[in-house]
């Protein structure tokens, strides 16, 4: 059956990041629709956020694509141009390597929710724009350290 | 500016398919959501289909994983499962290399829209269901032909 069976995704809660960031992410949820079709080369991944919660820490990627629609609701895209509404249908787009952090933060008092399309790639790092972190990934895991490769330790150096 | 801007999106109408197929492409029209935003690892398109339209020929990817969100109003889904009805946030997967051919047609009497997501890769080839043509792409272009590659004709071999 090629058609998703939206009862048989898992919701996804909680939060990879390292204390205290992991608490940030309170009100976030998401469905990996993608790996639920079978899909390996890219996620897609719905994404529902409780009035006030975020989608991510501010970030950007080094490798991988990433595309936004809005499907629900309101959010506010954060990123180095300031803020910016988004409603439904509308669109964002984040090519790999383009060093803009960037989140979602619901500031309605409604639920809202978007797709997000990433690529998969083998290797990536991931830079967060606002704390001293970062995030390298290879196919046997994922660390979290300080931008200079140090261990995090929880705040910035 | 991450967020796309739809009135600088060109619409894409037309085909490439050969005849007599490309007739068949009539009241098809898409938004290249993810070039516009600069993306390059995957396609991200906004399709639009009026009334009876079809999204493409029914086909199935060897290489390239394709994802589907529906936007607005109702798509039938067919592939070799059947007929398949789907509405505002359904969505379907169809991954690499699996050889169950699908297309969408619009079989209401108001516009449908969907969002799809295709991969990007180097080479591809695509196979029709319905036909006997293919489609070989590399980063040279791309060249219909019968299913034992010699020339497209038009007709069934």
């Amino acid at each position: 059956m090629s058609k998703i069976d939206f009862s048989h995704v898992p919701v996804k809660t909680g939060s990879i990041y390292p204390a205290p960031h992991d608490a940030e992410m309170a009100g976030r949820a998401s469905l990996r629709l993608g790996d639920a079709g079978g899909l390996t080369q890219f996620g897609a991944n719905l994404v529902i956020l409780e009035p006030g919660a975020k989608s991510s820490l501010r970030h950007w990627h080094e490798q991988q694509d990433e595309f936004v629609m809005i499907t629900k609701g309101t959010c506010t895209l954060i990123d180095d141009d300031g803020e910016t509404e988004m409603t439904v249908g509308d669109c964002a787009a984040f090519p790999a390597g383009r060093p803009n952090g960037h989140h979602f933060v619901n500031q309605s008092d409604a639920e809202a929710r978007f797709l997000v399309i990433g690529t998969r790639t083998p290797t990536e790092t991931g830079w967060y724009s606002d704390i001293d972190m970062k995030i390298d990934m290879n196919p046997e895991g994922f660390a979290f350290t300080h931008k200079d490769g140090t261990p995090y330790s929880g705040e910035d150096k």
